[in-house]
């Protein structure tokens, strides 16, 4: 299939918390000792968060967030994109607005003028590449019903939102409205179901939204097997079948798996020469795949492209492109 | 010559600009439309900071700061480190103490509360890894005498200060009053000449440092050039000669060239696979050096650990080591 989509300003608008990460190496050892749960994502106080980032190694700071990762990453490709997320008028938050705005990207959710400071993930990356995130939400709980621009989302192609905006409660409201104004305006909604340990959480809610507003579906395996909760992949996959318009399932080293209806692709990884973060993997595959997408691309097509900037993304310390996607994506898939 | 030293507490205390680094890629075209003198480090006030960060592409923030990046570096070899620089109570600031303490570095400087914030220095990385940096001085102008903590000096086998700490006034005298210290108790004074743009706003003031306070100093070949006011790097070379007890002269890819009296050796940069980011190359190859210096090495050893320390960072986005520089060291020139 190709979508159709009426004629819109942006290509994505993404709704997301607005987090700026902290990366730093961190040994296996480490990650036992403080009881920390490999590979996922776990909210953690202030307390917590300070008590952490004392015993953290030097770290990098970069901008985060799920969904705004993927919104970086679109822009870097190319087409027209905004972002809604809440930070507070502190130097993390000018940050966070800085690096995104520097891609061209409409980011003008109002910063929280008091409260908490704005979010951030302390990610320990372990030799094996993998990344272990602890998330203090800060400012970001603050997104609340009136800082989603309906008329923005009424002139994007896709409003694409990520399941971690289920934790905060405000931010919960925020989220059914961006999804009510799309489908009022006849555009599509794109989940991302995020960490499986938060579909965990909202399981029952995520069940609903697939079943009822989601047109788009991105989930990993791992998030897909708990979302039905089920052992299988394949179990999973026979279940998301008919659920929303489209699911992108990625698997890792494994590739993906795009079901649209009766057609299915399975798409290879692409191969990686060294494995150094997978932090940012699946949102960057979000970000090739919605390019694709949004820009008439077919799926299996999309789906590559998805697979060349998740290989990007894993190729070195950070969630955000470094190198130039647009280039990467055309060298294999030819002009864009 | 193999120094010796009395027992101290620490090797090497170091006195600089406590800054944060924000690293972007730019091209060429955006050096010259701004206006920038590539290669150099500029001072720049607040609202031009603000200016160019709103030009500049989405960053990452790495602690920085010449002397503190030297620090840093040795303390990732091993052995026993201090830091002495101003930094405000901001969330920057926070992130500038945590980065050096995770270390293993002792930072006390007291931060400021109120005033400018936490410097920073805005790092544009042009396509030849040549780098261009506008540095906000911020909260490190105020870095006065009273921060100097004497004992600690007179604890360290050495004091490093860097040339850059001649721009603020207050800086100066904390400078002075540091030299001192490390006069008065028998130890050893260092000194990076930092930029040659640097040499140039303080030069009568660093000649007289040279001749008369300095033990160790470290210059590349521009900034050795404009200390004597010479073209030719052997006329700098016979003219430093003789006035501090050892030189250590840094020429990019031409290797490094060590002075100590009567003896001279010249030393071959290592190989580089991949040139990206020439930040920080003189900071790390002064830590390599110092590290050996303070660690029982003969010069040319002490050298080849520069070249080696450099060599890494230049293999990489941003100052700080991200290999561990104890086991590049020890597999080329044997156990530590």
């Amino acid at each position: 299939m190709k979508p159709h989509f009426a004629p819109a300003r942006y290509d994505v608008v993404g709704i997301g918390n607005a987090i700026v990460d902290v990366l730093a190496r961190a040994e296996d050892s480490f990650i036992d000792r403080h009881g920390l749960t490999k590979g996922a994502m776990t909210l953690i106080d202030a307390a917590a968060a300070e008590r952490l980032y004392a015993a953290m190694g030097p770290g990098r700071e970069c901008s985060g967030g799920s969904a705004a990762n993927t919104i970086a990453a679109l822009a870097s490709i190319g087409g027209c994109y905004g972002f809604i997320g809440k930070v507070r008028d502190d130097q993390l938050g000018k940050v966070f607005a800085h690096d995104i705005r520097a891609l061209g990207v409409a980011f003008e959710t109002l910063p929280a003028s008091r409260g908490a400071p704005t979010a951030r993930c302390l990610i320990f990356v372990t030799p094996d590449a993998q990344r272990t995130m602890q998330t203090f939400l800060g400012a970001s709980v603050g997104l609340a019903p009136e800082d989603i621009d309906v008329g923005m989302i009424a002139d994007s192609k896709i409003v694409y939102l990520e399941g971690y905006l289920w934790d905060p409660s405000a931010a919960k409201e925020a989220f059914r409205k961006a999804a009510k104004a799309a489908n009022d305006a006849g555009r599509l909604v794109a989940l991302s179901l995020s960490d499986p340990f938060c579909v965990d959480r909202h399981r029952a809610d995520f069940r609903d939204l697939v079943e009822r507003h989601v047109d788009l579906l991105f989930a990993n395996e791992e998030e897909i097997k708990s979302l039905y909760r089920v052992s299988a992949f394949d179990d999973a996959l026979q279940k998301v079948r008919g659920h929303c318009q489209v699911a992108v399932l990625t698997r890792s080293a494994k590739g993906a798996v795009v079901i649209a209806g009766d057609e299915v692709h399975v798409i290879d990884a692409e191969p990686v020469a060294n494995v150094v973060d997978t932090t940012g993997a699946g949102d960057a595959f979000a970000a090739g795949f919605l390019y694709g997408f949004t820009h008439g691309f077919d799926l299996a097509r999309a789906a590559r492209a998805g697979a060349i900037a998740a290989a990007e993304a894993i190729g070195h310390f950070g969630a955000r492109p470094e190198a130039p996607l647009k280039v990467l994506i055309a060298d294999r898939l030819g002009a864009l």
